[in-house]
């Protein structure tokens, strides 16, 4: 099924209009390239409505946030939902400063299809929606312990919430699916989180609402895959970093099928 | 004389001021530095004369624009043209939204020595010039079909148009040369063609207006070159990258006169 | 003592925030994350106060400089000096245009611990500073010139001033330390001297600021030690930072004993 993903996404070669951080910029444009998908880099308000309507999805993340850069963001998302394009959210950091979380609810208000962030993250936007406390987790590292956020949060807001990590978690809030694809080194490359949430809109353009969560599994699997090819020929970080490319853009239906590993959790 | 220029460009070391998006920064840098020119990415509307005044050359792309910037490249356009120094524009993705062709538009306008897209675009500003139609093409991907548009653009604004594809095709409007070096894979890459458009910066920096077609072309023959010696080494998109900058670092005259496709077409 | 410094900088993984060039950022934080830091870019003014709170210290690069990006540096510079974090200035470009002399010079005076720069980027803020001339050198390459400029500056300023070359030379105003590791093709490679720059404030974190002399000799001399490990195994200029940001990650004690080259200069 992920091969099948992958065929389908390449084939379409859908336009996923990033509003990402200036960072992730460079890494997440080849991540999509790389794949078999075309990115945009677009973020003037001037040209926001526009620019949704030709794109297939819509990739938005709070790295190096600004407050003009949120407005466009905000213009983006609400435009996507009014054209009932996929939207995904990054919420890079929520919970470091109220700017920050504050966006991210504003955003999350929005209807983004997906959101993808850390444990910390997803926590940090649970508490910020009044959901009720999970465990009392301040700071995790263990998507296990977010999932119960997750879950909330993707019921409250709609959408489907994956916590990455060691293994990642996905959930539409009922069904859990679990990724264990990946390897340690990857938190060593910067934007790594940011390019695997653009791949993540990218198979969100070519699945409808209702598959969105099959769709977000394969993106993190196919990327901790392809870093798990890449680690196999890496010396550090940057060979990592350009192994985990070329194996994106190498991978056939044999390294797929036997590499993916996705699971049912609950 | 692709070596020749080549030679001269790495002698004369011109400080090419870059007026870009965010996702190219980088690999324009790179590329520059590479191939033996000095790049200086700096855009507050504050120092553009001052800057512009330091420069040898300047490139101006469109890619992440908005209102700010657009106002800092115009005001660095016009001082380049006031200063007599060459200025190159990249319209990266016009045609795609109002706001992003009148931008292109207003640019053109001031006066660039070059401009180098790829088919689309110089179609798109074709067709916002008010230029006759060509064929009624919408979209293209081969420059041949835009090549009437790139002759029309080249006489309405006298500068030099180049239409980026498989094969480039280069035009003051009345003389077309044609640069067939290059290699698929290079469309994998994202600001491939950001960077090249900085390298023609480079070269037209020590070029006089008159001899601005020969410039452009070396730099897409040299750049193209490159991409075939990395080709030769690469497993991907990532690996031609790395290999594309270390084959521009150490470009020698054999290969160089050996492997420069330049011929003129017409 | 460089090993025994990496290895209490790697323990203690501090969280260095970046206002730094559009250029730098990705360079920049791969360098921090390979080295054992952690990298924050943030930059809006909204999130200033509360981000500098959790961070151990702050990188501020003059690079990509705007009215908007300076208010937010000095808004940062002040905060840290409040809170008593040490924060490293990059001066890119000093000297080319007054917005950006003055620019440097107003954040000198917020209280930086350790200013880096090339040796025209200290002369110029000497110049500006009203500090006796030195030589009267316009541009210089050769820190050796710009030592004296670096002493005023640092006695000026109660700060450690860093002019990159050749041989590196570290001062407070009394003391002279040089390094001597590094390769000449760093120079190649773009965002090289921003990214020690972020280095050297990932040491000043984990030093207090009585020994931020060495702190900052440490980072110079591991940065230029990993370029040389990488320049063994590099073919170009985008192999080197390749295989650089690999070596900082594999510096082991061994390595690190035998190849840094730190020595008191006077």
């Amino acid at each position: 099924m992920a091969w099948e993903a992958l065929a389908k996404m390449r084939d379409a070669n859908p336009l996923v209009q990033c509003i990402t951080n200036f960072v992730s910029m460079d890494f997440m444009a080849n991540t999509l390239l790389a794949t078999g998908a075309s990115p945009a880099m677009a973020h003037a308000i001037d040209e926001i409505d526009e620019f949704v309507a030709i794109a297939d999805s819509l990739c938005i993340n709070a790295g190096t946030l600004s407050p003009e850069w949120l407005a466009s963001m905000k213009a983006a998302g609400a435009r996507a939902r009014q054209l009932n394009k996929p939207w995904v959210l990054d919420p890079v950091a929520a919970g470091a400063t109220s700017f920050r979380t504050s966006a991210c609810i504003e955003l999350l208000a929005l209807g983004p299809s997906i959101v993808r962030g850390n444990a910390s993250e997803i926590l940090a936007l649970s508490r910020a929606s009044n959901l009720p406390p999970t465990k009392g987790v301040d700071s995790a590292h263990d998507p296990s312990q977010a999932l119960g956020a997750a879950k909330s949060l993707a019921e409250k807001y709609h959408c489907v919430v994956a916590v990455s990590g060691a293994v990642d978690l996905v959930t539409d809030g009922t069904r859990v699916v679990s990724v264990s694809n990946g390897v340690p080194m990857l938190q060593k490359i910067t934007a790594s989180g940011c390019s695997v949430t653009a791949l993540i809109a990218a198979f969100a353009a070519v699945y409808p609402r209702e598959q969105h969560l099959e769709a977000c599994a394969f993106a993190l699997a196919l990327f901790g895959l392809a870093g798990e090819i890449g680690m196999s020929k890496a010396s550090g970080p940057a060979s990592l970093r350009l192994q985990l490319i070329d194996a994106l853009h190498g991978l056939d239906q044999a390294t797929v099928s036997s590499g993916v590993k996705i699971s049912e959790a609950s």
